[in-house]
C-alpha cells in the first residue's frame, strides 16, 4: 500500500532485525547513560563546538550533542537507518543543527573540505570491544575530520580477560529435571570445538579480577596496531573454583569537561562481570573438557591468548587460547602464586627489604 | 579434524542456532516442571506402558517416560538432533527402552505394523499455541498410532485473549534519556504495520483477566478444525490503563493418575502474563496509534479476532484483528459495562431476580 510507506518510517526497512537491535541498544542502560553523562553532562565541551557522529543509527548521540549546545553536529550512517534518523531529529527539533548522511563514513566528505571537526562520537564497540565493531572507520575519521586537539568520544578502551567458571555450559547440564546431559552441554560448547560464545558470566564465577590484554588511547591508535593482540601471562587465581573457561570484557573512558560537580569523575562504560549487565554481556572461552580443574586459591594460571583480525572479514577477531605449563613460564616477581620456587623468591625479598 | 569429529557430538549439527533453541527450551522452568510432573509425577499411568514421542528433540521426554517406567519409549524427530537425543539416552542408560528413530512422524512406521502405542507425549506448542507449532504432526500420529483409549500429553490446550497496555511499544519512547523518540516506537511496531509481536506482558498491563478464544480437546480435536478461529466479543475492562493493544496466550492441561498426593490435581503449562515467564511468552497485537485510548473501568472492549493458517505456510498462523463499535455490537447479558443500556438491562433483571 503506497500511501502507508509514506506515512510509516518504519516501512523504510528491509530487515526489523535491525530495529530490534537498536532497540536492545537504546535500552541498554549503562551505554546509555555513559554516553548521556558524557555529552550532555559535559556542556563545556560541546557548546559552540562542530560534530562528527560515526554510524550514528537512530541519531540519539547526535541529539545528545546537540542538547549539550553543539553548533553543528555531522551524522553519518550507511544503513538506511538514516532516514529514520533523521525523524527522529526532527521529532526533537534538532533538523536545523544536525545533518544527516546515508553513506559510509569513508565516503562522506564535509561541506567545506578544509574544514575540521572538533569532536568525534561513536558508538562503536563490538563484542570483546573489537569483534563486529566499526573502530576501523572512526579511526579513518579521526584522520580526516578531527581537528589536531579535537575530542574523541571515547578517548579509550581497555580489553581484559580472566579465568571463570562457566556453570551454563558445564555443570548446569549434569541434571536438568533429574536427566543427565552433559553431552548436550558438550555439544552447546560451540558443538564441541570451544569457540568463544557471548555469555552474562555471574561476579561470583570469576576467579580473578581481570587481567589488561590490551589499552586503546583512540586519539593516537592506527588500523594496523589492531590487526593482532597477543597475551602472555601467568595469572594467581584469586578465589578457589572450577577452571572451566576464561571471560573477557572491555571498558572505555570519555573525555570529562570542567563540570565536574554534576558528573563522576570518570564517566566508564563498563561491561566487567561485576558492573550493571549491558547487551554486550561478556565473551567466554570454554575450555576443552580435559582442561578443566578445580582451583584453589593462589594457584597459577599460564595462558596464551591471541587475538587477531579474522583474514576473510576484516571487522572479525579470531581468539585463540592456549593454556601453558605454570611450571614452566616465567613469572612476575613477587609472584603470589603457591608454587615452591615463588614462594620462596617472595620470602627472599620480603627479607631483603626487611634488611634493607 | 576427522577425529575430532567422531568424539564431538555437537559436530552434526548444521546449526548452532538449533542448540541455542534447545537451550531455552531446557532452561525454560515452567515448561520442564509442567512435563516431568506430569510425567515423572504419574508414574501409575506410565508404568508398563509404550509411548510414543513426538518430535523428540534432545529426548529429554522421552527419557522423562523411561523414568516414569514406561516398558517401551519410540521417539521421533526428524532433524538430526536425533543423534544427540540418542547420546542423552545412552547417557542417561535407557538406550533398551527408548528407540530413536531420525524421520518425520508421518514417515514413521511402527516395528509391528499392527501396534499401537498407550500413550503419545509432545511438547509441539508454538507462538500463541499454534504458530510455528506441530500440532497437525501430533493428530497424524495420534491417528494413527494411539490406542482408542490412549492418553494424550498434554490432552487439552485453551487460547486466550486480553486488552492491553504495551509500554515497550508506546510510552517508553516517549523519552530515550531525554529524547523523544515516538517515530523509533511507530516504526518499532513491526515497521508501522502493527504486526504480532513477541513480548512479555507485564501482569499489570493487562486490562482484563482473559477471554477464552478457543478450548481444544487434543483426543479429538481434527486438522481441519485447526484451519480457523474467530472471536467476536465485548469485553469489558477490568482495570483503568491505556488500551494500546491485545495479548494472546495459551495454557495446556496433561492427564492425572491416581497419585494425587505427589502432584497438583491440575497439571497446568501456562503462559499466561501472571504465571512465570516461559521462553514463549506472549503474543501482542499492538493497535494502530489513533485507535489507542484510556480505558476507565468498566468500558466495553468490542473487536474481532481471526486466527487463519496461512495459506503458503501450514505452520504459520495469520492474525487479524477488528476493533468494532461497542455501540452497535451486541453485549452478552447481564454485561457489567457502563453503556446506558447495559445498566439498565442489569438493572432490570436484578430486579426481576428480586421480585421474583
Amino acid at each position: 500500500m503506497e500511501s502507508e510507506q509514506i506515512t510509516n518510517p518504519g516501512a523504510y526497512f528491509d530487515s526489523y532485525e535491525d530495529l530490534k537491535v537498536h532497540e536492545l541498544m537504546l535500552t541498554d542502560g549503562p551505554r546509555q547513560n555513559a554516553y548521556h553523562n558524557a555529552i550532555v553532562g559535559n556542556r563545556d565541551l560541546f557548546a559552540g563546538k562542530t560534530v562528527l557522529d560515526v554510524g550514528a543509527g537512530t541519531g540519539i548521540l547526535s541529539i545528545f550533542c546537540a542538547q549539550a549546545g553543539a553548533r553543528k553536529v555531522y551524522a553519518v550512517e550507511a544503513s538506511n537507518l538514516a532516514r529514520l534518523a533523521r525523524e527522529v531529529i526532527k521529532e526533537n527539533n534538532f533538523q536545523d543543527v544536525i545533518d544527516v548522511s546515508e553513506c559510509r563514513v569513508e565516503d562522506f566528505r564535509l561541506p567545506n573540505e578544509e574544514e575540521r571537526v572538533d569532536i568525534i562520537v561513536s558508538e562503536w564497540m563490538g563484542f570483546f570491544l573489537l569483534h563486529e565493531g566499526m573502530l576501523d572507520s572512526v579511526l579513518v575519521a579521526r584522520d580526516r575530520f578531527l581537528k589536531p586537539n579535537g575530542l574523541m568520544f571515547p578517548d579509550t578502551a581497555t580489553i581484559y580477560l580472566a579465568p571463570c567458571s562457566v556453570p551454563s555450559r558445564f555443570d548446569r547440564w549434569n541434571s536438568v529435571s533429574g536427566v543427565s546431559m552433559q553431552c548436550f552441554g558438550r555439544a552447546l560448547r560451540h558443538q564441541g570445538s570451544d569457540k568463544p560464545e557471548v555469555l552474562t558470566v555471574a561476579p561470583e564465577h570469576l576467579l580473578h579480577e581481570g587481567h589488561v590484554v590490551t589499552w586503546l588511547d583512540l586519539k593516537e591508535v592506527t588500523t594496523e596496531e589492531l590487526d593482532a593482540f597477543e597475551a602472555k601471562e601467568v595469572l594467581v587465581g584469586q578465589r578457589t573454583g572450577k577452571l572451566q573457561g576464561f571471560c573477557i570484557w572491555f571498558d572505555c573512558t570519555f573525555p570529562v569537561g570542567e563540570q565536574g560537580g554534576r558528573i563522576p569523575n570518570d564517566i566508564v562504560l563498563s561491561t566487567n562481570p561485576v558492573a550493571p549487565e549491558t547487551h554486550w554481556k561478556q565473551t567466554v572461552i570454554p575450555l576443552p573438557e580435559g582442561a578443566c580443574e578445580d582451583l584453589e586459591q593462589r594457584d597459577p594460571i599460564a595462558f596464551e591468548l591471541k587475538m587477531t583480525r579474522n583474514k576473510d572479514t576484516n571487522r572479525r577477531y579470531d581468539l585463540q587460547l592456549t593454556l601453558l605449563d605454570a611450571e614452566k613460564e616465567e613469572h612476575s616477581l613477587p609472584c603470589e602464586c603457591q608454587m615452591t620456587k615463588c614462594i620462596l623468591m617472595k620470602a627472599h625479598l620480603e627479607k631483603m627489604q626487611v634488611d634493607g
